[in-house]
């Protein structure tokens, strides 16, 4: 018999895998977990484009999607006018910007562009719509309860719904507002995250919502071994995401992934200086830029500040795969503590297999600990 | 057949419990664990009256002690005249900390008292000679390498040396210093501690020392639940402390104990405003004082912050077991992540009876999820 978890999402084991990369989501499906597409950034189109690639290689098997759809934020509920949002990025902000960039060697752009508040308001109801019009199984929401229409949504199309959640209370809200699924993510994650740490945060959270819905355990796990450990304390098999981007498959430029291959898991830090929420990402001369503590700026709320963060992130990354120094200084990128136990590019099939055997033989060494 | 570590210990039950509290240490060693006493803040003279009292309770049965002989601090390796050392706290720090009190209704002292600079110097190899004239099993050493004249001590004497890593270069240098045990303690645990969660810190550190000593896991650690995720990750056994602090025997203060049950994994915080060095508390008034991020004071050096904190921290907690609104808003007590599971006072030995039968029943859990 296996396992309720794999019964009810119709895997083998149950690692959840989120990636923004459709070769790794097939690739996790394929080898007998659940791969979720990150699809926070993408347009309704592209998403299109990326279900009907994954329809086309899983075969059938189970499969989802991930959106960030922020219970709170800047602008929230306003009627704005196109532009309006981006106006209250103070120019203050601006020029801070032009200054750091400047004092790394980069010319600043004489019009600095503006991110997409994709972060906020209806973008996320045109990617659901697109994302029933193919056969996922499950839809998980980060930052926040999920807007109603997303659990209706969930339910009409028989698709469970997941949240992330880095705190007990929040998971005891999420259980109340109608979730199927909890991924309790602890603070070593890579991207949005709290501070209590995995270890603490998984049996607080199933001890919170006392079995209303299963637990994945989150944050720091890229190996068999802690796998077993959550599931030893509780949870009923893990999400992952830092661990697929050094795979093969992954879409990671080279000069990142050996950036993420040489980081420890001292290497990072949670950090509000891409969205304005705390997010989990390698230190680099940005973070240390936004970090209050050290002297660095005070960041802008939840979508602003990714609005002006973004575009200069991605010019930065570009110009830093190039070799530019300067650039290479301040790239960041989301990821986890557990950077520090991703030594080798391997392909995404064989991550999977070295997760079940490292946790068969987690189970077996914790057996053999009992006295005879 | 017995785990090799607790034939190596002479125990039952691979947890380790570190407390200053000899009732705590007795009674987790006759449960068939094994007692740490916390001896930093002793004399010697005290020290030996506990260590004798230890000995009259446990009946040859095995226990040890903990010590905090810092690698570096302000000082070191200077003859320095008596009061030089507090000479060296900035005239400032002691208005900053009238002007905490006076805010919090607290009269400031007249001539404000200096702690002991107890963390630095050779009080430790007084308490030392004191502790190898009992029948120790184990010396522990946090916050770097133990200085040669420890390590060896315990071979001449037949002891095992222990260090508390929070990182996998620490353990790698303590293996090369010689150390029999290595802890490896995550960033949820209370007291000083580095940055690493417990559950990426455990794995890398097994993996950098290749075997050559057994490893403790350590840092949020307060059910058998979860002692049993850091052995299925390869951990010898466990390192508690915080989860003896709300036992009956615990010499907590009353309203102490109550914070702390009421506490949430939350509520803690790694702050320097007691020592100098990162370490989890309760979060506080005092703690927000000294968060630079959000505009508080910055710290002292070890061991100067003590010498300026303890004194303060030992006459507000006083006067918040008096029930003084300011104190307790200023009072903070160590304390690991743990705190929000904890939330009974217990007697120590049903404590130890839980962490069994929850051992247990984890390794039953993880060996049912595997399918048939």
């Amino acid at each position: 018999m296996k396992p309720a978890i794999c019964e009810q999402f119709g895997i083998d084991f149950p690692l959840f895998a989120f990636s923004h990369c459709r070769d790794v989501v097939a690739a996790v499906t394929n080898a007998g977990g659940f791969g979720v597409l990150g699809a926070t950034a993408f347009t309704p189109q592209w998403l299109d484009q990326e279900l009907s690639w994954i329809d086309e290689h899983v075969g059938g098997k189970p499969y989802g999607i991930d959106l960030i759809v922020p219970a709170k934020f800047e602008g929230k509920g306003e009627k704005l006018a196109p532009g309006e949002l981006a106006g209250r990025i103070p120019d203050d902000y601006r020029g801070f910007v032009a200054d750091l960039l400047s004092a790394h060697d980069i010319e600043p752009e004489a019009s600095p562009r503006t991110g997409p508040s994709f972060l906020s308001g209806d973008t996320g109801k045109d990617l659901l719509e697109v994302a029933f019009s193919h056969p996922i199984k499950l839809i998980a929401n980060a930052l926040g309860v999920p807007p109603d229409y997303m659990i209706d949504a969930g339910r009409e199309h028989g698709v469970r719904v997941a949240a992330l959640v880095g705190a007990k209370e929040h998971a005891v809200k999420q259980v109340q507002a109608g979730v199927d699924l909890i991924v309790a993510q602890g603070t070593e994650a890579g991207g949005h995250c709290g501070e209590v740490t995995t270890l603490v945060l998984i049996p607080e959270v199933i001890e919170a919502i006392e079995g209303a819905v299963p637990v994945l355990g989150a944050g720091g796990i890229v190996t068999g071994r802690q796998m077993a450990a959550a599931v030893a304390m509780g949870a009923d098999g893990a999400w992952t995401g830092s661990v697929w981007l050094t795979t093969e498959e992954a879409e990671t430029a080279p000069h990142t992934v050996q950036k993420f291959l040489a980081a420890t898991s001292r290497d990072t830090i949670r950090s509000t200086g891409r969205t304005g929420k705390p997010a989990r990402q390698l230190k680099s001369e940005w973070t240390d830029a936004w970090a209050p503590n050290e002297g660095g700026h005070k960041t802008l709320p939840l979508p602003l500040q990714s609005m002006l963060a973004e575009p200069v992130i991605r010019r930065v990354d570009q110009l830093a795969a190039q070799g530019h120094p300067g650039a290479q200084a301040l790239a960041t990128y989301f990821v986890g503590q557990g950077v520090g136990l991703m030594n080798k590019v391997k392909p995404t099939r064989e991550v999977v297999r070295e997760f079940i055997e490292d946790y068969l033989a987690a189970t077996e060494r914790l057996s053999n600990s009992l006295p005879d």
